[in-house]
Parts: C-alpha cells; sequence; structure tokens
C-alpha cells in the first residue's frame, strides 16, 4: 500500500480514513528509512508489525522469491516444507558468498541487506554496552567455541611458523581449551592466583612464561572476561600491554562479558593501552576472520540477533543492562542475607561482575570422605533423581552423600544453571590433567555454589532460588542426619 | 522498502542486487495496484506473500495499530492475547457501524477497504461461477440460516401488513424452515411431486396455495436449489414467474449451489425472466438488508473468503468448478457400476447436478419391521458404534439390524457427509409433524443412501468411499444373516 | 510425547532428562484436565504454548483432519488456503448443526468441545465479574445488534400475538433501535429525565406507556446499561420490577458492562427482584434463543473469546476489572482538574461508571448560530480534515467554526473514541424522528465531550489525551478568533 | 488431550465422537511412536500437523520453558523477543555441551531429542539416496566450508607432525580452497586432465605427487565429486584405493552429490574399496569431529532438516530424487536441441550426473580481444545491468561485448544459478594464481555455460530458462553486430 496504491483506495473507502491509515504507514517506513540511512539502533525499540515489515521485504527482494525466478544452479535456495520457508519468512539464501562470509550474495539482496544492517546494529550495540572504539563488529553464525578457533586460525599467518603455544589463564570450562586445541595450537596453562576468596590473573606468572618460551614460540595468550566467580575475570589490560611489549597476539574471550559496563569498560581500555586482536564480539582486525571464514552460512542466527536488537532499540538494550546490573546488587545482597542464615559465607569476588559465590563450608565431611566427592559428578552433569520418584534419592541413603547431591537435588527442583563445585576432582581434558577441576585452582579452600546475574534474571528468580535452596539445605541435612543414625546403630549392632 | 529506502540500501548492498530486488517488490504492489484500480479477481491466484502483504499493509491503516493511537472510547479494539491478535494480523475492529453492517467504519480504514474488495471479488466469483447480472453482493458474516431469516425480516416493510406466510417447497434440512419462524412468520409446506425417482417442484400446487390464501396473505415463496437427491433443484424459474405474476416477493436459497453451473444458470434465468428478491448469495436489494443488519460484525469469515479467492484468482476458481463438474460425471459413472455388482440402482435425478442418491433395495427388511426404523436414528445424528471395541455393534445383535445402521459402520469407518435415509420416519420440527422424513417426501418408494459431488471432493475419495461402503454392505449382509440364522435357531428350539 | 513415546525417547536421550521434560508435559496435561474436570476459569491464565496445545489437539479431534477421512458430503470443512487453515488451526467445521446453534457437531468433536468450554468460560466470567446466578450463558458469534434482534425474536411466542411495540428508554445509540425494527416490532421511545447533570430513566413514564398501551400489547422493554455520560445506566432493578407487576418481557442490553462491577450488581439485583428475559451476555431462558439461531456459524470469534480467557484466567481477568475501576477515578480526578484549568465542568454522573462527559460550555457560539451545527457532522462521522495537508481546516475558515470541529481536530491528532456532542442536532434514525440527536435527549442544556474508561485504558492514554486536547482547545480559540477579527474587519470596511 | 482428558471430554461432548477424535489424536501419537522406536524415516511423510506436534512436545521438554523453572545460570534460553521465540517454537537451548556438539543437554532433553532423530534419520536419507554402510552421520550446523575445515582440523592428531600439505585436484571454486587454508594446512594443486570434452581426476599425478613430498608429509587429499561440469567427479574410488596403499587421509566433498544416485553408488564404492576417512555428509570416525567442535551450537539448521525429513519420509525423498534424475535426462536433451539449433555443442560430459556444459563457441571472439575478458567480471559476480533502465548495457557499447556479458543479460532476465566461464581469467585465490580460473584447468579449448540439474528443478525451469537464453543469444548477436557496424564506420570516417 504505497502513495499510489492509497489514492486507489480512496475511491473504495473514504479518503479521509484512508489517508489516516497511509500516514501510519508512512510512519513505519519512516523509521525503517531511519535504520537504513543511520545505521545505528533505533532508540525506541520497534513493535513486531515493523519487524516483520522489514524482514518480509527483504525476504521478497531475495531471487528465490522473485515471481518470475527461474533458477538452473545447483543451489538455489529451493524450500521443501513450507513450515521451514515460513519460520524464515522465505529467507533461504543464508549469508555471504564461496570463500566469504561477509560478501554480498548477488541472488539474495535482501539477506544480504540484513546481514549488513546485523552487523552495523551489534557493533552499536557493544558500543552502548561499554565498549567503545573496538571498530567494526562481524556477526558469525558461530557459538563461541567456534568463533574462537575461527580467530587462532587466522592468526597462523599473523605469527612466525615457530608460533606453536597459546597461553591460556586457567579457566575450568572447555571450550576454551578444546578451541585452542581444534585450531592446532598447544595451550600452556597459566595458574590462577589466589588473593583473598578470588582467583585473579597471574600476570608475573605470564610474562615468566613468555621469557621461558621465548615469544616468538607464542602464538598469543586467550584471555577470559566472563566467567564463575569466585574466578575473577582476567586482568586484560595487564596482558594487553604485555603481549603489545612482547609483540604477542591477544585474544579476549568476552563470551557473555557485554552484559558488564564493568567488564566493558576494561575490554575499552585494554584496547586503547595494549594489544587486542579479537574481542569475541568485536575487532577492527575482523576482517581477517571473515575471509577465512569458508563458504556460506545459515542466517538463522543473524536474524534472531536483528529481531532482538530491532525489538528492544537503543533505550530497550540500555534498560535490560541497567536491570542486570541492578539484579547483580541485588542478587549480592539477598545471598549475603541467606549466607549469614544459614551459617554461610558470600565469597568476595569483586573481580566477577556477573557471577557469585556462597560457601558450603558447612557441609564439609569430616577428612578421609572427601575421595568421594571426585566419583560423584555435579547436578548438571548426571541429575540422578527423579522428583516425582525419588529412587535415586533413595539408593544414594547407602553411601555417604556427597555435596555434589546438592546440586541433583536443585536440578530436580526445576533449579537451572547453578553450579555446585566441589573440591579435589581429578579430571582430563583435552589430554591434559587437572586437579581441582571445576574451582579454576588446584585447591581452593571450600566447596561452593554459583549464581549467575544474567541478563533476564530477575528478582523473583532470586527469590524463588533461595527459597527452594533453603529447602533443600534442609532436607540435606536431615539426609546426613539420618545416614549418621543409621551407621552408629548399625555400628551399635555390628557390635 | 520503497523506492526511497531501496536507494538507501544501495549504500550497503550493491546497487544492482538492489534494484533487481526493488523490482520484484514493485511487481508485487502492481498485483496490489491492478486489484485496487480493476476491482475484479485477479485472473492468476496469489501466493501467500502477495496475500499477506495486503493484509498485513491494511491492518496498520486501522487506528488500533498506529503507533502514537489514544483511544479513548469504549471500544478500540484492544486485544487482550498476543495469539489473538497474530490470527487475525492486528485486525480487530470488526467491520460496519452501529446500524449499518455495510458503513465504513472510521477507526478502521483496512479493515474497511477489506470488506468492500471482498463484496467485489465475491461478486465477481459469482460471475465467474455463472450468475450473471444479478446485482452487487453483499458479504455477511451469516451462516445460511441467519442469513434467510435476515432476508426475510427485510421483506417486512417490503408487503402488506396481513402477509403472514411464506411458502416453502418442502426440503427436509431444518434450517430453512427454522428460519421462516424465526423471522415471525408462519410456514406452509408445499409437498414436492415425485416423478420417476426425482422430487419435482409441484409448481401447481404453489399456484393453487397462492390462490387459496390470497397473494396479500403471502410474504414470499422460499426456493432451494442445493439439496439432497433424490430431491431436484426447484424449478426456481417457473416459481419466479409465478411470484412476479403474483406480486409475491421470492427468496432463493443457493446455498453451496455456486458450485454448479447449471444451476447458476437456473437462478440467472429465473432473474431475468421472473421475481427473485435475494439469493442467498447475491441481490441488488441487498442494501435493505445491510441496513437492517443491526451494528458491526467480526469480521473473520469475510477475511477467509477475501485469501480464498485470491489464492485461487479467477484461473483457480474456474478450475476448481471445472474440477467438480468432472467429478460429478466421475461419481455418477462409478455409482452406476458399483450399483450394478450389488443388485443396486443409482437413482435417476438429473436435476440435482450435485447430490446422488444409491438405492438400498437389497437390504430391504420383509413387510411388519419398519416401525423401527424411525427409532434408530440415522448415522450421523447418533452414530453407535465405537471402532476399536465394537461393543455398540454387538449389542445391536438382539435386535434386527435397521438399514440405518449402515450410516453408523460408514461413519466408523471415518466416511463422512453420506447420508441413509431409511422410509417411514416421523418428526416433529419446529412444531410440524413431518412423515417419512430425511426423504423430502411422505413416502418416497425405497431406502437410499446420498452421496454429493461437491468442490474439493476428488476421485480417490468417490473410489476410497465406495472400496469401504462395499465392505460395509457385506458386513451388513453377514450380520443380518447371522441374526436370521440364531432366530431360526431360536425358533427352533423355542418349539 | 505420551508417557510411552517419552520412554521411548529414553533409549535416545538420557532418562533423567527425559523425565524431567516428561514431567513438565504432563503439568500441562494437568491443566487441561483441571480445564475439563472443573470447566471454570482457570485461577492462573495460560501461556501461549498450553493454550495452543488445547487448540491443536482439538482440532486434530476434527473429522476434517482425520488422516484417513474420506468426505463424500457437502460440506466437509475444506480449506482451499493454507493461510487460512493455519490461522484456524484447522478448525473449519464451525459449530452448530442444522437448527441448532448449541448442538454437538458430530463431524467436529474438537470444535464442540471448545464451543462447549467457551460457554461455560463465558458463564464464569460474568460470574467473577459480578453477575451472579444468571443462569447458563450461550456465547453466539454474532455483534451486540444482531443479538438483540435475536433475543427479540425470540420473545414472539412467548408474548401474545398483539405484543406489536417494544419500550425503549431513549439512548441515542443506532443499533439497539435497528434490532427493534429488524425484529418486525414497533419502537415506542420514553425520554430520559434529566436529574441535575445526569439523564435517568423516567421509570413513571415507563409505567404510564404500560398503562396507556396495555400490557398485552407490548412484547417488552429493553433496557441499557452501559452507554455515553451525560447519560446514565438504566434503572434496571425499577423496571424488573415493573416487568415483573406488569407480566411483561425486559431485556437488558449489557453491551459493554460487565466490566462495570456496578453495572453487573445492578443486573444481578434486578434479576433476582424483578423480571429479566435475556441479559445481552447471559439468561437462562437462552435454550430458546439458540433454539431460534437457524443453522452452523463460524467458530472465530468464540475462539478468540476462548484464548483470551485462558490467557488471563480468573486472577488475570480480576486484574483488569480492577485496573478499569482504578481507571475510572484516575480519569475523573484528571479531568476535573483539567475542567478546572479551562474553564469548563465534568458532568456530575455518578449513575454511569465507565463513561464521563466534560462540558464544553466556554466555547458556545453566542445565540444565532447554533442552526449551523446540524449541518457539521461529529468529527467520527466526517472527520474532514487531513493532518499534513490542512486543506480542510482552511475551507472551514470562511464560516464560523462549530463545535464538533474540535472532534475533527482530535480524530486528525489520532484521539480515537471520544464524541463531542454539539445541542441542537435533529436527526431522522430508522424513520424516526429525534431532536438533540447524540444527546439522549431533546434539549440537553450544553455541548460536551465524552471520554470512555474502558478494559485496557491506561493511565497514560488519559494523559496524552488530556495532553492533546488541551492543544485542541489553544488552537481552536485561535481560530475562532481569527475569524471574529476578520469578521470585525470585513464589517469595517463594508461600512 | 490424553486418554484420561478425553475421557473427561466425554462429560462435555458425545462419547462416540470424543472416542473417534480420541482415535485420530492416538493415530498421530503412534506416527511419533514408530519415529522412536524405528529411528528411519516414515514411509509416508508427515503432515505439517504431526510434525508440530513433535516440535511443540518437544520444546516443552526443555527447561527454559518449565511452567516453574528458575534459572540462575548465565546462559537460561531466555528469549527477549516473542518472534524469535516463536519462530523456534520455543526452542532456544541449541544442541552440546561445553567441548562435545553431540552430547546431551541436560537443560534440553527436548532439544537434545530432537538432534540425536535428526543424526537418525540423515544417516537413513543418506542410505535411501544411495550411501550404504558409511557409518553414522553427525549432522553439524556448518556450510559446506567450516566443515571440511573442521574435518582436517580432525585429522591433526591422526596424522604425523610433518604432515603439511593437502593433494587436492583442482576445482574451481573457493570454499574448499580456502577451508585448507583456514586449517593451517598447505593446498597442492593437482590439475585436472582433459578427456574429450571432460576434464577428469589425473589419478597418477596425484601418485606422482605422493612419491614426490612422501606419504608423511601429506596430510590427506581433498577430492569432490559435485562441481560445475565440464569438470566430471573426481574419481574418488581409485584416489581412496591409492590413500589406502600411501596410508593418506582422504577427504570426500559430496556437498550436493547426495541428490545423484551415481555419485552416491562411487562414494560408497569408494568407502568399501579404498580409504575414506570422512565424507562432507557422513562418516564413521565423525566422533572425532563431534568432539573437536567446540561448544555449544545453534540449532535451526538441523530443525530445518529434520521437518524437511519427516515431511518428505523415505517415499518422498526418493521421489524427489528420481524427479531430479529424470530431469538431468530431460535437461541433457533439450540441451543438446538447443545446442544444434543455434549451432554450438553440450559439452560430453558423463561423469559429472548433475552439472551439464553448453559450449558458446559461436560467440568467440577473433583473436587478440581475449585479453579483456579477465577485466569482465562473469555475470553473477557483477551484474552490470538494470533491466528497466539498461544504462549499463548503453555503457558497454563502446568497448567490444565480452561473451560474460550473456551472464548479465541472463541475471536481468531473473534466470539464477548458471554461470558463463571465458577462456583466460587469472585470478589470485589464497594467494595462489591461477590460470584459466572459472574452467577448473589452465585452457579450456572454448567458453561455456553451464546449467544444472538439482533438486527441485523442473522442466517448465528448463524451458524457460532456454526460451530466455534464445532471446539473449539474438539480442547478444544483434549489439555484436551493431558494434561492428559502428566501428567499421568509425574506421571507414577516420580514414
Amino acid at each position: 500500500m504505497d502513495v499510489a496504491n492509497c489514492e486507489l483506495a480512496c475511491a473504495l473507502v473514504g479518503r479521509t480514513y484512508i489517508q489516516q491509515g497511509s500516514q501510519a504507514l508512512a510512519a513505519r517506513r519512516r523509521r525503517i528509512k531511519a535504520l537504513l540511512s543511520q545505521r545505528r539502533l533505533p532508540e525506541q525499540g520497534w513493535d513486531d508489525a515493523t519487524i516483520e515489515m522489514l524482514l518480509q521485504d527483504a525476504a521478497l527482494m531475495d531471487s528465490n522469491n522473485f515471481p518470475d525466478n527461474v533458477g538452473v544452479g545447483e543451489r538455489e535456495a529451493r524450500v521443501a516444507s513450507a513450515l521451514v520457508a515460513r519460520r524464515h519468512w522465505g529467507l533461504a539464501h543464508g549469508i555471504g558468498r564461496s570463500g566469504d562470509i561477509a560478501a554480498e550474495q548477488p541472488k539474495a539482496a535482501g539477506s544480504s541487506l540484513l546481514a549488513k544492517l546485523t552487523h552495523l546494529l551489534a557493533a552499536d550495540a557493544l558500543e552502548v554496552a561499554g565498549m567503545k572504539e573496538v571498530g567494526t563488529a562481524l556477526v558469525v553464525p558461530l557459538a563461541t567455541g567456534m568463533a574462537i578457533t575461527s580467530a587462532l586460525l587466522a592468526l597462523r599467518g599473523m605469527r612466525p611458523p615457530t608460533a606453536r603455544y597459546v597461553l591460556w589463564p586457567r579457566i575450568d570450562q572447555k571450550t576454551c581449551l578444546k578451541s585452542i586445541q581444534a585450531s592446532g595450537f598447544e595451550p600452556v596453562v597459566v595458574p590462577m592466583r589466589r588473593e583473598g576468596d578470588q582467583l585473579v590473573t597471574d600476570v608475573e606468572d605470564i610474562r615468566r612464561e613468555v621469557e621461558r618460551l621465548g615469544a616468538d614460540a607464542i602464538a598469543c595468550v586467550v584471555t577470559t572476561t566472563s566467567c564463575f566467580a569466585p574466578r575473577a575475570a582476567d586482568d586484560v589490560v595487564a596482558v594487553a600491554k604485555l603481549c603489545q611489549q612482547a609483540g604477542i597476539a591477544h585474544i579476549i574471550n568476552n563470551a557473555y562479558g557485554v552484559q558488564s559496563a564493568a567488564l566493558c569498560a576494561q575490554v575499552t581500555s585494554a584496547w586503547r593501552k595494549g594489544r587486542v586482536d579479537t574481542v569475541i564480539q568485536s575487532t577492527d582486525k575482523v576482517d581477517r576472520v571473515a575471509r577465512l571464514y569458508p563458504g556460506r552460512a545459515a542466517m538463522a542466527p543473524l536474524l534472531d540477533l536483528l529481531i532482538t536488537l530491532l525489538h528492544w532499540g537503543a533505550s530497550g538494550w540500555r534498560a535490560v543492562l541497567a536491570q542486570r546490573e541492578a539484579l547483580y546488587a541485588y542478587a549480592q545482597q539477598r545471598l549475603q542475607q541467606f549466607a549469614e542464615q544459614h551459617g554461610e559465607r558470600l565469597l568476595d569476588t569483586p573481580g566477577n561482575p556477573i557471577s557469585l559465590a556462597l560457601s558450603l563450608s558447612s557441609f564439609e565431611a569430616p577428612a578421609g570422605q572427601q575421595g568421594q566427592v571426585e566419583q560423584q559428578p555435579a547436578a548438571e552433569q548426571q541429575p540422578a533423581v527423579d522428583r516425582q520418584q525419588p529412587a535415586a534419592e533413595q539408593q544414594q541413603r547407602q553411601q555417604p552423600v556427597p555435596i555434589t547431591f546438592l546440586g541433583s537435588m536443585l536440578f530436580n527442583r526445576c533449579i537451572s544453571g547453578n553450579r555446585v563445585v566441589a573440591r579435589g576432582k581429578r579430571q582430563e581434558v583435552g589430554g591434559l590433567p587437572f586437579a581441582g577441576y571445576g574451582a579454576h585452582c588446584d585447591a581452593y579452600p571450600c566447596d561452593y555454589l554459583t549464581v549467575a546475574a544474567a541478563l533476564g534474571t530477575s528478582e523473583q528468580d532470586i527469590d524463588e532460588f533461595l527459597r527452594r535452596l533453603g529447602q533443600c539445605f534442609v532436607e540435606f541435612r536431615q539426609r546426613r542426619q539420618k545416614q549418621q543414625q543409621a551407621a552408629e546403630l548399625a555400628g551399635g549392632s555390628s557390635v
């Protein structure tokens, strides 16, 4: 219903009414115009109708949706299932061309346009979040792991052929380690240093490794900002300075760190004061990665990002960021109270602005029982208990209940995402042996449980979590007590 | 993505590609332009993308979807559920205004536009189907019954106050009779005349009633064109001539008759040669009904019609009409064969171009057993049998199995829409007693089963129906035989 | 994914995880179970996923969606357009059968089930809103006008044949009057009585009409509870008592009155203390209407109601009702302030708990200029001005600007739903002449503007409305002033 | 609506009807049951309703959709936009876990189940297509290029550290070359051997390279089966035997080769008779790739595959495969006719069962004009002409029109996917210089144009393509002629 069609419509419905409707349509087209000319997040988020207007028009600009197109190539974005076509608005060509994911796709003007807009809005969103002057963004349809691998592969031509090591301040999360190995480099684990409750980057240790191995043997340092407490974010500024001095590349895995203003400020500072080659999210050296990403890619993840950013707009995006910061403070305070009531401590980890850790010291088994913990996987890895028919819980009664069982109890009460970390777990990851795995260091002094204040977490979530956690504490203690009694009884009767 | 926005997009994606996409968008807008300027069915049906383009733009022209609208009335088309909003594309105002369903709704330019288009395309579709020069169409969101009632109410002011009767050639379908009563008139049933297998309009009998009651006592004659065989379509041309002579109104219930070219030709002919006030589907005196329809109405049925007509286009619509005509011939031939194989007859009903009837004479119970049939409702009204657990079928064993049980068997074998009519059923409808109810006459000479060749029925449907019907015949005969044997045995032992 | 399928899934994905998922599915099935067994609004509203689970399963229980169905009837719910099928979840059979809208449809078990649930939940929602013990509800897919007509038609058999009049306390809204005429009755307008600012039911006048015409000549009284201020809701309790005494039927048009607790209480009281035959929304004598509604009907409106009620649940429904009551108080207070600032009055209409009226006395033209008002339709009926190109506004300059032009100004500023009522408008509706049309009485003492506090109106709506209204006041006065000056200048030069 | 809920529904709607509906629901559940127990493509494709039943139930088994879930992790699959949630049926967790894409995701039982089913059905679909006994399939959400890179990275641990080369029979498509470089290996280009029109694998040359470099210096050979004619599919059987003898890995890029029974048979044969480590599509050594894929991944591509496979079923899949084989024969025959009519040849390339090439010899410019071709990119890379405003076409008039301009003409006439290859193009790809780029060899004897007979191409597509190609031939010759005349004129006048 462009202006010409609205004029024709006046012959069917009163001009005054049609004109008012026509102006409403024009108002939406002006939003799209502003987006195309300013190429930034709209200040106010768009409603779904405007978002779909953009997507559908773009889809109709792709050749597979042309009314009179004849495709005689081997890949013409034909879609067999109407269900699939509909859920992607008919966008089926994907993005990029042979050998370059950032290239325009001649058959798909609309998809190419949406991809460009996604890159631009993503860059703006990063800036709104506090990552300043960090260059252009490239949104690749890859999860964090594959993105790190791609970034490492892209370093190959930039470092000497002798560069086979990647220095890696330890973080007990498999993705990063596997990414290093997948790219053909050899990881050198640099232990974290404990400072009070907190585990912080041992910059001096990194420096010593650089001296020991020689800068030319080292491809880069991979630092991590977003991690589970009590590990702090790596000191990316200090590492960036060190890398600049030594001439070593530096990749920052800022995965979900974008949601914290503090982390964004640190990344920005590292960028300004030292060397940062790639931030997993943004870099001006990203072109190399783009050219390295071989072939086309599916568009779904970009499209989801684009829709979400338009849905929020800059003000919505700022609002959810601010809510998260507030939520972190709220969670901190509530966990503090909870800890005091239950004889535990909220670990003091100011260097981690997203994740919090609650000690589980009061549940610690007497010496000599820790060996089993290792055999008892954390709740999330092997939740053993059924909610309705707690058969598994019953089976556990015969052996001393390990603290990780608390994780199973939470899982079965529909608490997801927290993590019970018991001391003493040994695990091999990618062929490397780790002591104290899960705690980011060989011997953290206590067991603990982590909670994240992430984008979208609500105060109700925290409250309900603590309510259920309190119940689990009670039940867990009762179970331990019964075991104790049974053991004593058994001990007595056996006499 | 109008031309200005496409121009801006050229700064992001290559001009050549954007231009090609822009032309594809323009091609769709031209289709909408053609619709708005020609106001006829597009020759070729539209794809869903173009249909949704029209609907969404129209929806955004309604005030409830204006970005900056402030509604302070009592009815502002606010929608509580996103699910509801989405399934109507945000169209929520309905159509019409207080007191006039055909009036434009100032708050809803888009809805008003779609309603107008629906009326125009519906008129064109009627003309394509063969109903010529029958005036403008008004699509009311009413099922057939309410539409007849509305048409009758609209007659009040046009007929003398003494006009209390409606002459009604009998058709055993409750809707029409109830419509007459709902409108406050008194129905006068005119029996059908049997001619061979066929039941035809007894025009002389109608004439006699007119003379007996006097024209001023009669509001109108309501004729029916679409009905179950062996009733033929009413002779609407003869009735129209009679009505013109007598100065009586004439309403034709052409409900689903539009799918038959023969019926459309008859209606057109009646219109040209005699008096027709309203065809349920089209009339030039429809304005009166429009003005009588009190208040606004929901838009959903109109919208479905509009989408369907655009989906077909004129060529698609002609194609489904032609397929139906061919299907009627196919069904006739296959039923003929089937009848011969099973010792039955396809009733000869050339006056009914949609419905066919197959005799069930070979199943007729010996004299003296017909009385029960009345108690045994037709399959469709009380299907008594479960497919997996044929408990009901078993229960029936004790009593002689009536022919209507064949209907239950078909229902349980997922055959829907056919009708087994047994002789001798008495039923009161709207306070009037009917003999031989279901057969459109007091005493049709045989039991029979009806089958329709309707829009969308396929040859496979007919084939599969006859396959299952053949099985039912076999099973039904076996059941009868067992009963017979059991009865003989019981008779024997009782001796 | 019933229990058996979940068991099979355990061979593919870990049992613990599948079981947790299976329990989540079971929790949703339990919600549906509770709905089917309790047949009341669920206390908590359902999310869309559960609503769609119900709708889709129901749709798959209709024969047109059976995998192996063969339809050989004339109406088998075949859907030509996938777009249409999808938006109705494949529900295509409609509700009811020939001659009875409340009857089960054998081919459509799912549709029949949803229709039953809609009736039951609607009754519960009415009770939650405050309409107690008013019998079963029947949701008919009719707008208010057709519902009143149907209710009146249903009275025919219940009142003597001499009953040709319907007593009707005047309300200047066309639907009700047209409904009375559509049903073949003759309306007798009973004027409202002014009491301070308010127009109230003149019960004595009704009584006088009953005496004058005789009870047997009167079919019923039709009262109205939801109307524009300064008309108050009719005194339904007094009228109900009068009807009981006189043996006359009584229909209450409670259209959107359900949103006010006060109106619901009055209807309940009328029901208990006097005679109420039908409340447009609910009645125990509704069966008669159901049996009268001829034929099947479209299901879309029922489905929308069902979705919305499930979406709200009882608590959500109570919440929106409570918000509306609060909003009325807010609007009253804000309008009061606004009136004081602008030298106007908020009319005192305690008998109307939904609509409010603001006097426009300060704009009244000097005597002798009122004649034109009649020619100048209210904004909503003929908004004459374009926002961008205020040609119409300019054209108006030559003649004295009538107060109804304020309505046009508001329309053009995207304020919908308010109504500017000028004194002295004469209009013929349904052949009856009305003086002071729009004001519900022949000569209301001042011009005014109405605002509704309806379900879904927000405080922001009221604030923004008053902001734009204030601007219009200023502009309107400026325009008047310029005219005045121009007139004086012209007057001067003409001397 | 499980059995218990259907039982409750019998209190609201007749038992017989509900039972029939219940059986229809059960029939759909049985389809899902068969899928879960047989884990193969259903013989008959599913309708959308059954597919959505599976997807929605699975989605509700993911923790982010649990009614009472509390997420306190950093990644809880929260979805900000309802539009995004809806298009993925609420599936938001992705697949895999840290470090293993094939691992179950504890928070997402439903997603994990769908991923497993996708892998199983994909394997079955490959077998139906003719790839027998090739082990389990892993569907990774990666386009071809990233999949090759991943496969190469996975080889690292399996080949000696000295293995730095990848032998690569030349194919002029950038993705594969970039994939080799992205993985850190060094490509060794092995030229194709011309045999008549066809370019075939020079197995002897590969053998020579193995001998020259030494097996331990070579990681693998990467062969390609699906390519543009006149290049034939690589002789994967011979290469597989050679690799087995030499102890070198062998990766087959079978990208879209699955659609050809001949190619599937060759891959199967290579698998049985020699060494194949990975087929991009299927391998039993795929576990290594799975473990290497770092981190989680988006689910969209898998979901699309699952929907499509269920939509087709085995019979639908076989049907589209058979249609494609028939289409290839049709295209071959029609191109043959066209070639004869226009003085060209359909190149004889029996080794390529998907792509066909038509010579463009009659357009060849006289010697000395080929140099420009290099500057003139192929149509798909820089379509220079606008359809409506052929400004670009006009600009071209001054210089001799190169054959690649034919590609631009086709692009502008909405022919997508064909490729005009001119002789003599030099291009650097990934730092390597190529002569005759686009033709897979340094000096192919003629220019040509390629056409693919791909899945979904129709006979109408071929016909319409040839119609438009014929027009382009005529116009191209006219343009050349005019140029010639102009040049002669200019030459004449310059004398």
